[in-house]
């Protein structure tokens, strides 16, 4: 079973990492982008086809190690 | 207009980040993680309402700045 686990900044975080994406895309000549914000996504793959299961396993690893809750939000998408 | 760049590694490419994030899990108890690999998720606004060229400078950021394609595939989605 596969999963992917998407942790993005809660609105309101600043996020440095993005505006200096930002800035380097204007600077690069890339037109139109108004905002850039960074976030981290993990390929998980289960070894268990029980969906309860995974989806236990995945919200543990989410709030242990994969997202710091305090700022960041976490989406889980089996598939 | 807003867009999700998801950027992952290529099937073959070593991620060792992924490595230590699958063996902390284990020492944390988390079960039936079977591997894990990284990659980076950008969330972008764009001050156009024009979809083609939303795509286009899309993908001369993916192509300048936010993926390396020697080892990186990128995804482009439009929401």
């Amino acid at each position: 079973m596969k999963a992917r686990v998407t942790v993005t900044l809660k609105n309101g975080v600043l996020d440095p990492q993005g505006k200096a994406i930002e800035g380097a895309l204007k600077s690069l000549g890339v037109e139109g982008i108004a905002s850039v914000r960074q976030g981290k996504v993990f390929d998980i793959e289960l070894d268990t086809s029980d969906k309860a299961k995974a989806e236990a396993s995945l919200k543990a690893a989410c709030e242990k190690l994969l997202a710091n809750t305090v700022i960041e939000n976490y989406r889980v998408e089996l598939t």
